[in-house]
């Protein structure tokens, strides 16, 4: 089961996601590999595959007390993006934010796909090239509810703590 | 079944297709949207999918004079090619080869995507996104062989003769 | 003479401008040209022109209430911006800082180009071809310190107020 | 004094470049990284620079029995270069052209650039960034006729001969 724990929505309510392939695009307004490849690649997800479900998960877990709500809201209306974004829930005493915990992001940007069944099948940290991963998305939404595999963990980033043109990484 | 009609085999023998996804990328050597992006697309499309079978397919329709056996050998060695490439048949009487007007192509570049059973299932003129060509390929791969399903009709181009940023269109 | 009425200076001093070639680059964090496209090429100026100058502009004239100078900090640590940043003063009930209303600026990003006398040479809003602006930075640095001409006025925006690809526009 | 020896020229005949500043793109129509990067900046060179002359030069050092004239007249309506195109003359005994030999050009692509007075002040193999080009066209532009300058030797490539993403190179 998908869980995504969101404090709020923004540009949009919560959409509907049962029996869906769903795909969470998780970023953070100033993680630079966010703005010029995750957020654009998710808009064209959007657009690619009108059966898909894509949703916006804004995961802060560094520069806190810049990356608010409010700033959120000045960046989607700036950026127009077209997806609903949920915002990952706060935990008291930790930088890094609930749902990025459950799945345990490497950093952003992150890309899960979610089978019909609502299984994680696919959680890439870091740019993901748009054929591999139109192809993913060609074999989910090709399956039925019954259907479902096994996840495939995460791939490590390759480098350590910090943002670089791949994306911005939690320290290990 | 799939049937290209080649009076000759460049960059490697024909491959084995029995069972197998099949990308058949018609081009010319001097149609400047299949160097620009046809051809390029095709190479990341055997990369990104190593179970899948990609073909090129010579397809003169102009030129011929000039887009001789001989200059595509050079061509295919100068831009390093990764895959096979079959040269259609030239049919007397007429300047547009076999395997073209078996498959109707509008032009080139134009790709043919065969399934497991050798239906054909794709037949694009023009560019292609990569997301959504990406999906069309990871539906095909996930299909089992009893799933084929009728031909989509090509899409005819926008324009008429010639070539621009698309392809280079037959006259009708 | 070029006049920057700059509140504070981030990553950076205020350079020494005297009998240089000087660029300004007039931008808002939250401005998608600006970050798709006039930071980066401002970045390549000065790699490309030693004996220039590079300067950003930060001119904020919306959403004033996120675009902060901590916020700004923040930003250019994660873009890892290569010059540095004046903060364009607030002026008392107006949304349009001080430096942009000198200079008249449309909106961002905005490219101004000083001469060796310190005299306004290039007003443009919106994306400037590298070629072309290449070509004019070339001019001014081969140009002695005697030879000032006319500036040339501001190209208006061919759209409204609002950002679009090109740009962040001013209400007129 | 700026000398191209031209066996023929297509695609218009040769222009006048008394005085002017002139632009030579060396290229071979089979060598990609000509046609994916030097013939599209030749191109906007003469869109950027109204005042610049700029030319091609086919000058074939390899293949020679498929770069041929007739084919290069395809290339060139396919390509719909905005140039006149001079044929680099061959030489017996030799499988390098007269202006390639007289020039030293290490390979293909090459960017000669001459000043008002004919003299060479730029002769480049393989990539060139748009905003260095531009900038020493710039500085040409804006020189007088007696303001000519010693010229800049070519910077050699850094790999051995064949071609490769930069350029095709002469075997040394």
């Amino acid at each position: 089961m998908m869980r995504l724990d969101a404090s709020a929505w923004l540009n949009g309510a919560a959409p509907a996601t049962d029996g869906k392939v769903v795909a969470v695009h998780a970023f953070q307004m100033l993680c630079p590999a966010c703005v010029a490849h995750g957020i654009p690649q998710a808009a064209r997800l959007q657009q690619a595959f009108p059966d898909l479900v894509v949703i916006g998960l804004h995961s802060v877990f560094e520069h806190h007390d810049v990356m608010t709500p409010r700033a959120l809201e000045a960046f989607i209306h700036e950026y127009r993006l077209p997806f609903p974004v949920a915002l990952d829930r706060a935990l008291p005493g930790s930088p890094v934010p609930a749902t990025m915990q459950r799945y345990q992001l490497r950093g952003t940007p992150s890309l899960l796909l979610f089978d019909r069944t609502g299984r994680l099948r696919l959680n890439h940290f870091g740019r993901i090239d748009d054929l591999v991963l139109g192809g993913v998305v060609g074999r989910l939404l090709a399956e039925q509810p019954s259907a479902a595999h096994e996840a495939p963990g995460a791939a490590p980033p390759a480098g350590g703590a910090g943002c670089d043109a791949e994306g911005c990484a939690l320290p290990r």
